[in-house]
């Protein structure tokens, strides 16, 4: 079964739930700027896989679910995860993203700046509609923390002496906090207890840290002609994740070390030396220890997940972590 | 008496809270990020003229002065107004701002948009902190529209077939919806009624408005010397603003027209050239024309104050209004 029809299955519960977030996510997106509606309804057009909607679904469903309140959450979740990535787009110079072409490269880094702002502000007025401060809170530390670690990725990038500690702050930041929030925030709007609040981020925080390692290691091992981006983007773009971390310290005097050290010192290889550095990656034993760490973070999800009695909603929230480390893009 | 000491004198009575809310600004500003806190505390040391606060602290006043609640709206649109201006210099391309270094030049555009980014998260915060929903949508309508303003001050930017209509649009978007928001907020946090809320709107629209025509007429006029950018400012980065667009129409078949056309066209015109422009629209009719609107929206704000009944505070919300109109940078 691949990735689209497993995601179909998991989500059949809460399928109509979720199209009703991309309904609102597109009234709540418009504005009366034609060049903004157009970018905007570029950027919704990218086949995302609304991870984080029906995260905040799915964990509000634990207790008791109220779709009115976790609809503007999602809406403002999804808007803000775009937002991120739009401004992303523009920090990494990235003229496609999941094949599609980004907004910087249709309308150039300043358009793409303020689509980028004009969603941060309309996501105040989501969070607003929903009227729990927990959430107002909640809302403005993820992303600041989120802000915080795109900003950790820059100060990283090209380091070879990016430590494991390092990556594990970095990704914390910049992926698994919004992720944990969505779970939180469901929680929250769902009327659990403090002790059950704790249990849901706990879960999130970790399915998110295990989220990104497997897309780090996506980077090193897939196939190149079942995604948008050629593998080896990551290193192209500089950035050192996992993979390459327990590569280097597999091998460390190995020649390929200073390989890499030129590939990131900002010269930038040729595709050849990439596709070389890729491999050498790939064949180790680097995604094997990346694997074994994001299957650790994969149990303590599911340890969280177990303060909660059986339901089918407890059930897709389980599977959805292996979905996450099994999946193959 | 300069401008300095003007505004220093108006604010005799709110000096005290003011430097509350810089001080407030710099705590709610700090990051775990050195680079983050560095680049904030840059921004921060912009001399600028708090004419926000003061605003929002003023229209406060005219009721039930709550200063608990008006110190983290205050501090929420200047990090807002902050971010906007960081985000702009991107956008324009701009090196200096008031004669400082912008963000975008020491640090790069990429820290300078998610210096902003990391405000817009932390306003979210400020605005949470007041627990009045009326806020929260106050101020994510408003940041939306100035991302639109800005937007259209983009699409605007190098079109000699701006109108004075499309002008007012877009500063009324840009400028002066922020600063409406200001006193609107001062008012709704004062315990006002519907109506004075509404005349605290008015008052900041059309102040805003005088604002940014006043700010357009000083690009154009100004003694080089007293102020950190350059006369011509305006014309140099393609912006056609209200003296313009009036000495355009006062002269429609003059030479100047062909001339203003090429300079806008992209290429960019020579210092000396821009210098000869600067010239003719100081010179002419197109600086009387914008000041008589700007004194007609001046007229309309004091209008709007006139509903309150006499104070000291008021008194100072109608001397900023001369203020406005009458400065020299």
């Amino acid at each position: 079964m691949n990735d689209t029809a497993t995601l179909s299955r998991l989500f059949a519960g809460i399928q109509a739930d979720l199209d009703e977030v991309d309904k609102v996510f597109q009234e709540r997106a418009r504005s009366g700027l034609p060049i903004l509606n157009s970018a905007s309804m570029h950027a919704l057009s990218s086949p995302g896989k609304r991870l984080r909607t029906a995260l905040t679904l799915l964990s509000g469903k634990l207790k008791v679910y109220r779709f009115e309140k976790l609809l503007p959450l999602s809406v403002a979740f999804e808007m803000v995860h775009l937002a991120t990535l739009i401004h992303d787009d523009i920090v990494d110079g990235a003229h496609t993203r999941r094949g599609q072409p980004t907004v910087n490269a249709l309308w150039g880094d300043h358009i793409a700046i303020l689509l980028g702002d004009y969603y941060f502000a309309k996501t105040a007025g989501l969070i607003a509609d929903i009227e729990d401060n927990r959430i107002n809170h909640l809302f403005s530390d993820t992303v600041a923390t989120v802000c915080e670690g795109t900003i950790m990725e820059m100060l990283s990038a090209r380091r070879l002496d990016l430590t494991v500690q390092g990556y594990y702050e970095k990704i914390s930041h910049k992926t698994a906090c919004l992720i944990a929030a969505c779970c939180k925030g469901g929680a929250i709007l769902s009327e659990a207890s403090d002790e059950e609040i704790q249990h849901l981020h706990e879960y999130g925080i970790n399915l998110g840290i295990a989220f990104q390692i497997i897309d780090d290691v996506l980077d090193y091992t897939e196939d190149q002609t079942t995604i948008g981006k050629p593998a080896g983007n990551d290193l192209r773009q500089g950035l050192v994740t996992l993979p390459l971390i327990y590569a280097l310290q597999s091998q460390p005097h190995n020649g390929h070390h200073q390989q890499v050290q030129l590939l990131l010192s900002g010269e930038g290889g040729s595709e050849e030396q990439i596709r070389e550095i890729v491999e050498w990656v790939a064949r180790g034993s680097g995604i094997e220890r990346s694997f074994e760490d994001a299957y650790r973070y994969a149990a303590r999800a599911r340890k969280a997940l177990y303060h909660f009695p059986p339901s089918s909603d407890r059930d897709v929230l389980d599977e959805l972590i292996d979905f996450v480390v099994l999946r193959k893009r």
